[in-house]
C-alpha cells in the first residue's frame, strides 16, 4: 500500500485549510492511511499528523502496530507504568502531540468518531476543532491500481462462498448452517491460495417471512421450510478490502405476489447496472431503480437506498442514495442492491459489487441471477 | 429481559441528577436498556429516554426494532421520502426530541459514543451535555439471574469450541483452519439446542513466536509448524451474552524459556484465581497476577491488565487495572487472563471466565491449564 502519497495528499489539503494537526479515530480511515488494523477496539487507537505521522497504540498492540503501521512513531500507552514506559492512558499522548500547536491552531479530526471526551479536551484547550473525515471519505472514494486488485481478489472470494453456502439450501437446514458451508470453503481456499492474509466475512441468511423483511438480522438457528425466501447475504474482505454478494432465493413454488417482487428486484438492479456509468449523478442511479418499483406498486417497500461505496469498510460512501447528488466516476467501486421488503410475501435484494469503467461498469461478483436458478 | 426495571434504574438517577433527557449510542449499552440489537451500525442508531423510551432506527431496521426493542416509540428515518415518512435522518429525530426540554436543561450522553456532530448541536442549541455512559457501565457490573443463565449457556459453547479447535492442532494446519473447526462445532451444537438464537463468535489463533507476541490479531493462513506456540483465543455470545476462554498451547517440545513463561502465565492466572472475591480490589487483583511475573523476572512482558468485565461487550467494565481501586462485588463476571509476550520465546496467556460468588469465584468455562494437556 503505497500509504506516502495518501499522506502527502492530507498532508496538501491540511496545508490548504490551515490546519496544523490531524487525529482520526476511525479504523477504516487508519488503515487506508497506515496499514494498520487491530482486532479489538476497547482501546483507544489514534493515527496523528503534523509533520510526521504517528500510531497512538495500547501496549499490546506495539508490536503489532510497529510489523504493520507505515507509520513514521509508535506512541503507546500502557496497562502498567514502569522502566520508563510510563504513560497509561492515550489522553496523555494526545496531550503532549497537541500542546506542539500554537494557541486556537486549527485541529482536523473525523467527527463522526471522535470521543466526545477528546472532543470536549481539545475545545477546552482553546483549540479549533475542524472536521476532516468527509474529506478522508473523499480520498477513499476512487480505489488506486492496488485496490482494485484486492477487490477483485475478494470478489473471487465471495463468488465461492455464495455458490457453496447457496448449494447447502434445503428444508430442514438452519441459517448459520448454510452460512458455515460458504464459510468452510472460504477458509479453505484462502489458506491454500494466500498465505499469511487475513479475511473478515460478514455473512447473513434471513429466511421465512417474518426475517427475510428485516434487512440486517445476524442468522440464527431457524430451518428453513418449504416456501421460504431467504436472502443470502455475504462480503468477504481480503486483507482488508471487500466484495459484497446477495442472492435471494425461493424454497419450492413462489406465489403470484413473490414472483412479481423477485422480478421487480432483479430488474431494478439491472437497470441500475446498465445505467451506472462515470458521470451520472449518485441520485439518478438511485431513482433508475426505484422507478421499477414504483410502476411494479412496491415503492413503499423500498426502505432503503440502492448501493454504496465498498472497499475497506462494509458500507462507505458514495452512497447511490436519492439526496447525494455527485457525480460517479471511474474508479469507484460500489453494491448495487435494490432491495423491497414486504409484510407476508418476503424480503427480495440481489447485490453485486462493481468497478466503474470509463463507459459503464464491471462487474466483480457473479452468481446467476433468473428466478430458475434461485428456486431450490 | 426485564427493561422495565434497568429503565426505571436510568429514571431514578436521571431525577438525582436533574437530567432531563438521554441519548445512547453504544450498542451494547442499548442492548442492556431494550434488547435491540443491530448487525451492522453505518446508519446511526439511538436510544432516547425522557419519560418515554425510544429508539431512533433507520427504515431497513423499524421491523426489526419494533420485534425486538423493549420501547415505548420506534422513531424511523428514511432513505427516501414520501407517504408521510419524511424524516431521512436522525438528526431531525434528535432535533424534535431534545427540543421537548427546556433551554440550558442538562442532557445526558454517553460521551465516549456520541459522534462529534451531534455533540456539536447539543453544545450549541445551549444544552448542557453530560456523561451518563459511566453510569449505564456500572448499571451492567453486576449481573442479574438471567444474566447469569445466559453466561453459563456460553461458557458451555466455548468450552465445546475450544476443545474442538485444539483437537485439529497439528503441522500443517493453518491459524484458520483450527478457528474453523471449533466454529463448525458450534454452529452444529448451536442449532440443535437452542432454536432462533444467535452466536457471535471472536476467535483467533496467533501461532508461531513472531505472531504469538501480538495479543490480538485476527487469523491468518499461517501453517503451524513444530515448535510453535499458539495462542487460541475464543469468545462465543449467545443471544448477545458471552464468555472468554484462551489456552497456550505448544507444538513439541518447548524449550526452556518456553517452559518457564508457560509455568508463570499458569500460575499467574491460577493466583489471580484463587484470590478474587467480594471486597478485594480491582488492582488487587491485577498485583496479586503481576506477581507471579515479577518473581519469574518477566514482568516486563506483562503488557496488559490481569482481566476485564464480561457480558454484553467483548471487554467491558470493571477492568482488573494497577489503577482501578474499587472492589470487587458478588455478580460480577470477568475474564482472568495475565499474559506475557516475550520476543524470540512468544506469547502465554490462558484466559477462564469466572462469576463472582459469596466468598470467591466460580469457573464457567473449562479446559485442562497443565503443561502436559497442552503439549501437541
Amino acid at each position: 500500500m503505497d500509504s506516502t502519497k495518501r499522506i502527502n495528499r492530507l498532508k496538501e489539503f491540511m496545508k490548504d485549510q490551515s490546519i496544523s494537526a490531524v487525529f482520526v479515530f476511525n479504523p477504516d480511515h487508519q488503515f487506508y492511511l497506515t496499514n494498520f488494523k487491530a482486532l479489538i477496539y476497547s482501546r483507544p487507537i489514534i493515527f496523528h499528523l503534523q509533520e510526521k505521522t504517528a500510531m497512538i497504540v495500547p501496549g499490546l498492540e506495539e508490536t503489532h502496530a510497529l510489523e504493520h503501521s507505515h507509520v513514521d512513531d509508535v506512541l503507546v500507552y500502557f496497562e502498567h507504568p514502569g522502566a520508563g514506559r510510563d504513560e497509561t492512558s492515550h489522553i496523555e499522548h494526545i496531550r503532549a502531540l497537541v500542546k506542539q500547536n500554537p494557541d486556537s491552531s486549527k485541529i482536523g479530526v473525523d467527527l463522526a468518531f471522535i470521543p466526545g471526551e477528546v472532543l470536549l479536551y481539545l475545545q477546552e484547550s482553546g483549540y479549533q476543532v475542524v472536521d476532516i473525515g468527509q474529506f478522508i471519505y473523499q480520498m477513499r472514494f476512487i480505489k488506486d491500481e492496488e485496490e482494485i486488485h484486492m477487490l477483485e481478489l475478494a470478489g473471487q472470494l465471495v463468488n465461492l462462498a455464495v455458490s457453496k453456502s447457496l448449494a447447502q439450501i434445503q428444508a430442514g437446514i438452519t441459517e448459520m448452517e448454510i452460512d458455515a458451508a460458504g464459510n468452510a470453503a472460504l477458509f479453505e481456499a484462502t489458506a491454500a491460495k494466500y498465505p499469511d492474509s487475513v479475511i473478515d466475512i460478514v455473512v447473513m441468511s434471513p429466511s421465512g417471512l417474518k426475517r427475510s423483511i428485516m434487512p440486517h438480522v445476524f442468522s440464527n438457528t431457524r430451518k428453513i421450510e418449504a416456501g421460504d425466501v431467504i436472502i443470502h447475504s455475504r462480503q468477504v474482505g481480503l486483507n482488508g478490502y471487500r466484495a459484497e454478494l446477495e442472492r435471494t432465493v425461493i424454497v419450492g413454488k413462489p406465489t403470484f405476489e413473490q414472483e412479481k417482487a423477485f422480478q421487480a428486484a432483479i430488474e431494478a438492479q439491472q437497470r441500475a447496472i446498465d445505467f451506472i456509468k462515470p458521470g451520472v449523478k449518485f441520485s439518478e442511479v438511485d431513482s433508475v431503480a426505484r422507478q421499477v418499483f414504483e410502476k411494479a406498486g412496491l415503492e413503499k417497500y423500498a426502505i432503503h437506498r440502492t448501493g454504496h461505496g465498498i472497499g475497506a469498510s462494509a458500507h462507505e460512501q458514495p452512497f447511490l442514495r436519492y439526496d447525494h447528488h455527485d457525480v460517479v466516476e471511474e474508479g469507484m467501486a460500489f453494491s448495487i442492491e435494490p432491495g423491497i421488503y414486504i409484510p407476508g410475501v418476503g424480503g427480495f435484494r440481489h447485490s453485486d459489487t462493481v468497478l466503474i469503467t470509463p463507459d459503464g461498469c464491471r462487474l466483480i461478483t457473479e452468481y446467476p441471477r433468473d428466478m430458475e436458478s434461485l428456486l431450490f
